[in-house]
Order: structure tokens, then C-alpha cells, then sequence
């Protein structure tokens, strides 16, 4: 933590200051400049809480941290890529994985024929919400266990390893009986409780950014999780909320390059929920892989015209095969 | 829902919009203009997802909900301002309340000391968390069950009705037992599982909107909890995530005669988490009562430098009580 | 500007960043703590642009800046509240003034009408656009040269100072000479040759801050202002974008007592632009009272239902005394 | 326009509506759902403004525009793509353009070596600043004029035509008169007294999105110089403003398959700005052209630490020849 003195303050100001330092447990390093001093206090800052309140002493402009708040989620404490496995796909690794699947799991049929198209296609793992959050209480939250159900039936079928969302703390140890890998929804990415939970989980966890969360909170999330114990979390980047509707959500693509700087764990895009439209699917998914995304989730339903939820921004069988044309298209001239 | 036609769409495609209205379930009023036609949909339109799919039908430029989708709280059903007691405490009432207290509970010293301030200053309801939501976890989480005790402790010393925090569906049981008012916190509030528990509570919840979150999803969160049977909700704004970082989050103070135009429910501020340092919480405070709010929530701390969170934020003795003066005159000056 | 070093930077990487920043003209002062170094970079820091290259340097993690970019605008510089007389009225002085106006100047008429409003209501200056920057090709620009002469004209039957917007910097001189007050609107607030332009005029300029400018931006904007030699500059807060739609802009309120603290030039609040609807502007001319504000600018309109621009946000002239009843009284509770 | 009635509005209140729309010259169309009456107000409607303030009337709940305020932007009104030609090189046909160079013309030699870089690369397009708006009034502004010459010098010697920016209209014929294609910055994007003034330019228009603008406005602005006879319009997306810090801006790569879907005008992405830092520029890079760009403006240096303004952002040669490398492979790939 630095702490940036005012072009004015007194010498007994910065004595003070520097006394308060000491008082909590820290070692202050003065700097003078031509218009101010600076002090650095130096120890363990994690819990930046403590130190921010220097703001408040006499004499002071502002504090600024200079340490990572996350350890664990680290690209300093990890260097290599982690890889996370999920049934027979790996993410993280050489090949671009893409999950797909309906948004709601509504039936068995409606579920057993979007993962015949997911697997005809070439997608890898069979995505599908049993617990819905809904914006609204008015609509439809899912089929719950017997979605899951539904869902580990279709899986045992087709052979694709699953994800699906949990919502509860009280329904981690159910979901993880079913289903290969548990999502986190970008409602819940600071559900602390929730975090911890599947932090104590054996299954794999695909935690999604927040459509207001920083890429630095979407890691102090991803550091609830592993400094619980569990350490296969994939990140997913699904569109940020700004000013423009154009757009269901703003896909920040660019987190893409940011966080493979900053972190060692795999990232993935949503850009069904990014844009709420298939008719963006394709071109963004293709925008993914060239970013250099370790893998896509995208909503493919038979009939999207019936679906109960997010129809609108459901792929068409035939639309998923064409994105995954371009994808593979794509990820030859990228291996170069 | 309206139903907008691009400029050059064929009458077969008007036809086959108009037929897949009615196979939904809707009726289909179509309008002729000079440009294009539109067609109304009309039918119970409380869940949206599904006629949004039009947007995918060929001929079809964009789709436009017309209808609210909440219902309880709005002021459409409800016309009277709704006024929801805590203890003695009437907020949406005539009188402004303080909600105000140490951000996080320490110890039964740290708490009755400042409920010392509270009340002397003339606060009506202590405010003070067992249950921490915290960025990292790293931080401290908070006293849990030994804070509530210690919160119901103090409340009965100083005959204050208290407020805290609520962030697992499973402890809302327990959070009742000891607190007047359960309060949902800005990352929770579309946390739906705690929502839907805090509706079958008998407290009153105090909910507050996310930094993320739009007013109308404010209200269809407090939806929720009213159609799970709980009337009892207030609703509370503390800043919004913009660009702008001189704050911690923007106080978005327009919300308040917005909501007041839009539900029955009363409204209150939490100046200190919007601003995130204690030197704008005065003059923010001023301003909740000037434009119309139901009260504040704020945080004091006897000693704010020692705070184990939130400290810069928290207001020292005297500044509260200077609050609680300038709150006086101006609601007297505001009562003509 | 400190530089941070990674925790892994080797001593070599340290000595050549200490080179570089010598080489472009700073003094380094090296500090290391306990997980990494951090160097200091002494000297005149008013462009960061040539530091931030840092940031590409072999072991560099990240730069923060320490100075702040303004210096003629900052409180530090000149400690003593500004006042900027126009006419008769003092902006930034004990009394909270009332600019009020219609949006855009349509006749003689109107004006003169509005203007008789404004003055019976009690504002001190009288608004109106001649020249009126449009998002739409199609919107009426407003009457440019006869609009200024009906303004003039208005000002000498009214005795009412006057305040309208320039958009070109061709225009400044012809402006000044019919106005008693320049307005650089939000959309103009970084165009930096009209900032410029405006910098050498002898009337007081009242600058608005953009919709997308941080409250250091609008600093760097006034610094324009007061560097090319005009220091008579009142700031202008009046929504900015976020993504609520409840409200035309999110009126930014806590930028006041932010900017109080930061600078000492007087600080305005248009509430009308910010809502973008009549029924907020009373309550939240309030709000800006309270907040401590120096002064509003509101639109008032004879017949707001026949105003060719910005008529939702208008007042009638019943409203805007009303308004004027409201600020009053609590303008004497403030003062005590 | 769509005028909503509130769903207590009464008879009499509809009948004021109708009687009002018919009033400013529009028709009006009832029409009664199960809940409410809504009313179509049918003419021209590409001014807003007028009929917005419907939501003034008594019983009115809300207005909804229906029809795009733009024409010659759209593509309804121009079906087929355009292609904007600047020297040798067509923008929006089959070939992905790269516009490069240094972001200020420093001197003759230093713009020298950045076209000669350009050019072996493959960049078909010289980019170069010789009037810089920058945020300070305390940094370099640019080479003016005498900036202008070097560019048209260096653009004789190496055959590569040139864009640069303008920021006052009074310069506008200047600028022409040296450079292939005016460059209107993202600060200038609502300066509207500059966009009619390069609508009567004979020479192409780059016209960048503001970091606060919404797709719309950029149409809008697009109309402004379409409007005024410049047919020849390079749209450029180049980050946009929100509450995400790790990069400048956050690159809005949807905004490419939207503005495809709307206009018929080109568009680029300018990867340098939207990030701010060189490393994440050759991944947007490929994405831009993954997701369907029409080119690429990017920022390219002999010596970025040397670099007067932008050094962080712009590419040393050997990264440029990388990002021409993989824009290849990809753009071979795309073509399938």
C-alpha cells in the first residue's frame, strides 16, 4: 500500500502517519518528491480494508494499493496453463471445447435431441439448466432433480459429460450426484456462500464473470473456490452490462487476453447470453477462438421457437453445425 | 408486447406472424402505418421469454414489452404508500428514519458503544452484520451466530429494533430469531433461493438494489418476496457501478422519486456504501431527505480507525450526531 | 508515478527501469517491501503520457500515477472558494442561484414569456439555445443569429443576465457579444479547440460535464478553460450514462460535494437534462440544494407541450414556482 | 410511436390523446388490450421530440418509437454494401484493410520509418496525427500543419495513402487539401458543427464511436455527414466506456455484427485504443477480423518508448509483421 500525502501536509502529519502504519502491524517506508511525500507500508496486504482508512488520518490525499488481492487464482503463484478435465474434454489444453446445449432442460426428448446435435456436431460436453434463476418469479425455474434426472439419463445415452447450473448451497451435494461439472451463474459470482460450497465439491466448477463484476472480483471469486479446496475452475467470460442495449450484455472480449495474462486457469465465452441474439452467435464464437479462448458455451435447441427460456438466442441445429465449420476452420489456421 | 414489421415485410409474412401469435396463445392486433405494421399481442404477458422469440420470425425487425412484469409491487395494484414497522419504527411513515450502526459486529462493546451514539443521536434502528459478504476470503466473515447473539443483546439494552444481514438461504431461520429486520444485500439481490426463503419469513426485509441492477429488476426482486407472502419489504439504493471511480459506487438519487412513481414500497438510502468514504455522507444524507426517501442507512463506528471493515466509510460520534442535526432542520423546513 | 515492479523481477530488470526513467528525465527512488520493489519517479509528472510506457519494460508489472493532472483548477493551488459574477448574480457566493430558461429559443415571444417567469419565480439568469446541438440531422438547430438578438433583446426588457450554448469555435466571438455567459454543452466538453477558443473570450463560461467524462476529465476540461486565460469557469454536473433507463442520464449527485473537495470553482446542477422528465426536476432541485450545491439550471417553458425540443423535461411555470417555494425554505433551514 | 395509456386511464383521457396527436399532424390508431389502450401515432416520425412529450398528457404511461431515426445509414434505405475507396485500397469489400502508423507525426523521419514498416507488412492504409486532442492542455498537441506536410510527403515516397484527423471545422479544408481521408475522433463523434462540415468534404470520413456513444447515435452521426453529401463513411468501433478498469476501454466487438445487420457502411475496429497496451492488440486483432470487420486501424512505432503520446499502445515492427502474419492465415481460413 502506498499512501500519497497532500502537497501541503506537515512534517508532524507525516510522523503521525507513519506511526499509524506501525500501529497496525505494518513498516513504513517514507519517499519525499518535489511536491509530496509518499509512504509505503509494507507487510501483508491482503485485507487492504485495514490500511484504506488511512485516507482519513490528517494530512493525507490517498492510499493505493499495489499488491494482487488473489494468490492462488495467480499466473505468479501458478505459471503453467491449468488444464480442467470434464469427462474425456479437456479445457485449457490444445483443443477449443465447446459446450452446448438447451438453456432449460424441459424434457427428456427435447434434451436427449439437442445432445444428438451437439454430438453430431462435434461439441463436447452437454450443457442444461435444471435450476433456473429467473429475473422474474412468474416465470419458469426449471425441473429441478428431475431435470437432473433427465440430464444424467441423456448423458449415460449420448456418452457427453455434463454441466449444469446450482443455485443453492443446499443442492450442491444433489447437483454433483448428477451432473460432471457444476456452473455458477453470473447472478451468483459473489454468492459467497454458494463459493464456498462448491469450493468443497469434488466436480469441476465453471463460474461465470458477472454482468458488473471486474475481472479482478472475478478472480477473488475463483479464490473463494480454490482456497477451498477445489481446484478445477474454468472462467467465463458471458457479456458485461454498459449503456448500450444494442446487445443483451457487452461481450468484453478483450477479459479474454487480460485474465490468460493474469491467471492460470482456462476461459471460456458465453455469447448466446452476451449478445441475446443467434444471430450473433456465430460471428462471436468465431471471435472467441481468435482471441485466443480456451472454449465456448453456446444454447443449441431443436425448436427454438418453443423453448420456454431464451429461445431467442437458441441456435438451430443447422446453425450449430455451420459455427462448427467456421470453428474448426478457424482453429487449423490459428495451429497455423 | 408489440410485434414492429420491417419496412419492406411481405403480407405472408404478416400472416404467419399473426398465426404463430395466436398459436401461442396470445390475440394478434395488427396496425398498418406508413412506414410498416405492427402487431399487438394481447394476452397475459407477465413472462416475456416467450413472445420474444417473434424477434426470430422472417418479416419481424424487433419486439416491445408494454405491460410491467411485476404486479404486488406496484403502485397500479397497490395505490397507498405501503409502511413497514421495526420495532417502533414506522418507515414510509411520515417521520425520517435512521437506520445506523458499526458496518460489521466486533464485540458487545464495539456494538453497545455505538448504539450508545445511535441513540442518542436519534437513530431509531441499529444496524450491524454477523454474516460478512466479503470480496476476498481472505477477510474477515464476519462473528456469525455469536453476533447475532451479541446484536440481540444490545437491542435489549437499548430498546433499539435491529437490522442485519441475511447471505444463505439456510440461516434465515436463525437470523430471524435474533434480528427485527432481515437485509439482503446489493450481491444477493438476485440471489432468488434467499429471496424466496426471506418470503416465507415474518420479519420485514430490508432489500437492497444491486450496483448491477436496474430499477425494474429492484422490483421484480421485491416481487419475489411479496408473492411468497412476505408484504413487508423496503427497498434501499446504494450506488450503482459506473465509470465514474471518485466514489465507490454513483448514487443513483434519482431513484428514489422514480420508484416512488412506481411502487408503493418505501425507499430508503445507504449513503455511506454509495460514497464509500464518511467525508460525503453528510452532505448525501441531506440529500436523500430533500428528495423524497423514506430514511437512511448509515454506518458509525466509535472508533472508525480500528474498524475491521469499512472503516473509511463508517462516521466517528460527532460526526453522526451533526448528521442527525442537519437531517432535523431540513425535515422541518421539508414539513413547511 | 511509481512503477511496480513483479514479484519475480530480477535486479538486473530493477537497474534498467531506474536507467530509463533517468534517461527520460526523471530521479528514481527504489524501495523494496516484502514480496516486490517498487521505484518512485521524481520530477514534473503533469504528462503521464511519456512515463506510462513504463508499463512495457521487462519486470514491469504496473504504473500509478501520483500527481493530479490539473493544477490552475485544484483546491491545492487556489484554496478561497471562486465566485463568477454574471450580471448581478454570484455563482459560487452564499446565495443558490437559479438559471432558467426555455431548452431553445423559438420566438420573441416565448421568450419574453418564460423570461417573465423565470424572474417572477425569483431566477437570477435566464437560459435559452440559439445554437442547438442536435443528436438527429432532422431536429430543429436552433435559430443561430436571430435566436442571440431576441436573447439580447429579452435580456434588456427583463433586466435577466444571460447564459446560451456555443458549439463552434467560429462562433465564440458573435456569442460574447450577445450573452453574458458562454455554456460549452456535455457534448463539447472535450473538444478542445472550442475549449480553447472559449478560454480566451471575457465572459464566463459554464461548462457541462459529458456523459461519459470522469470528474477528473471535467477538471482537465476547465484547466483548458483556465489555462488559456479565463478563469471565470462554473462547473455543470447533469447526468451521466450508466445503464439505467428509468431516467434520461443518472444525475451523479455525490459529484459535488467530490468536486467541493477537489477544486474551487463554483458547481451547478442541471436537473433536468439529468432526468430527462419534468416530474423528477423538483425533487432533485432539491436534492442539489442540499447536497450544497451553488445553483441550478432548469428548463421552463410557457407551454411545454408545444416546445420543439425537450418539452418532456420542461416546467410550467406553476412547477418552477413551486420549485422556487421548495429551494427557498430549505435554502433557510441550511443556512441554520 | 407507440403512445402507452396507464391501465386506469380513463375514456376521456384516451379521447384528449387522440384529439392531441391529431393536433402536431400525426393519425392516431387505438387499440385496446386486456390491461390497457395503447395508440399508434402514425406519420413521419423521425423527429422524436415533438410527440416524446405525449408522457406529459394525463393517463399516459409511456411513449415507444418505432421507427429508426436514421435513412441514409440504414440498410433498408441502401441494401448493398459500400465500399469506401481511399487510394488504392477498397474498405468493405473482400480484402481486410490495416490502417497503421504512428498515433502522432513526430517529425519526418520518425513517420518515415513507421510507413516503410507499414508497407512491408502489407498495411494498405498511413495513419498519423497532426492535430491530437488530448485530455491535458499540458501535453503535445501536435505538428499542425507543418504535421500535414510531413504526411503528404511520406505518402509520396511510399505510395500509401494517408488518414488523419481533424478537430475544427475551420481546419477541415486544410486537412483535405493534404490527407486521403479525415479522421473524426471519438471525443468529436456528437461535435456536430464538424460532422456538417466534413459532409461537405470531398474526401472519405473515418468516424469513430464514442467511448459513451450507443450504436444508434453513431448511426446518427453517420447521418449528419451522409445528410450533408458525403456518401464516403468508415464506421470504427474503438472501445467503449464502462466500469471495467484492466483495460482503456472495452472493446464492444458485437457492435461489428450489429452495425452489419443496420447499415450499409463499413466497419473497422481499432484494437490500440480499445486496450491501451500493446500486448492485447494482436489477439483483437484476429477477432476483428474473426467476427467480420472490414479492417483494422492500428497503432504502429519505430520506438514506442520514445513516443510522444500513446507509447504503451502502439507496436514495435517485428509485432506489426506478427499481426499482418495471423490476419493472413485467418483472413485465407475465412474465405474458406
Amino acid at each position: 500500500m502506498i499512501i500519497v500525502m497532500k502537497s501541503r501536509a506537515t512534517e508532524k502529519q507525516i510522523e503521525n502517519v507513519i506511526a499509524w502504519i506501525e500501529s497496525v502491524g505494518y513498516k513504513a517506508h517514507p519517499s519525499s518528491g518535489v511536491e509530496r511525500t509518499i509512504i509505503g507500508a509494507v507487510g501483508d496486504q491482503r485485507d487492504k480494508a485495514a490500511l484504506k482508512y488511512a485516507e482519513n488520518l490528517p494530512g493525507v490525499e490517498k492510499t493505493m494499493p499495489i499488491l494482487k488481492p488473489y494468490k492462488l487464482a495467480s499466473r505468479e503463484f501458478h505459471e503453467e496453463d491449468s488444464v480442467v478435465r470434464v469427462g474425456a474434454a479437456e479445457i485449457g489444453g490444445p483443443e477449443f471445447v465447446v459446450m452446448a446445449g438447451p438453456c432449460a432442460i424441459e424434457s427428456e426428448e427435447q434434451l436427449l435431441e439437442s445432445a444428438y446435435v451437439v454430438k453430431k456436431g462435434g461439441g463436447q460436453i452437454l450443457r442444461g439448466g435444471a435450476f433456473k434463476p429467473r429475473t422474474s418469479p412468474y416465470s419458469f425455474q426449471g425441473m429441478e432433480e428431475e431435470g437432473l434426472k433427465v440430464l444424467e439419463s441423456v448423458s449415460g445415452k449420448t456418452g457427453l459429460p455434463t454441466v449444469t447450473e446450482v443455485v443453492n448451497p443446499a443442492d450442491v451435494d444433489l447437483v454433483e450426484s448428477y451432473a460432471d461439472m457444476l456452473q455458477i451463474g453470473a447472478r451468483n459470482v459473489q454468492n459467497f456462500a454458494l463459493l464456498k460450497k462448491v469450493g468443497h465439491a469434488r466436480k469441476p466448477v465453471l463460474l461465470k464473470r458477472g454482468m458488473m463484476t471486474t475481472i479482478e472480483e472475478l478472480l477473488m471469486s475463483a479464490e473463494y473456490i480454490l482456497s477451498s479446496g477445489n481446484p478445477n475452475v474454468v472462467l467465463c467470460e458471458r457479456g458485461i452490462r454498459t449503456f448500450e442495449t444494442a446487445t443483451r450484455n457487452t461481450l468484453d472480449i478483450s477479459a479474454v487476453p487480460v485474465l490468460k495474462n493474469l491467471t492460470h486457469l482456462p476461459v471460456v465465452i458465453d455469447p448466446s447470453h452476451a449478445a441475446g441474439n443467434w444471430k450473433y452467435v456465430i460471428p462471436l464464437s468465431r471471435a472467441a477462438l481468435a482471441v485466443g479462448a480456451d472454449g465456448i458455451i453456446v444454447e443449441v435447441h431443436p425448436e427454438p421457437e418453443k423453448a420456454v427460456s431464451d429461445g431467442a438466442q437458441s441456435l438451430k441445429p443447422e446453425k450449430f453445425y455451420q459455427l462448427m465449420d467456421d470453428v474448426r476452420a478457424l482453429a487449423k489456421a490459428m495451429r497455423g
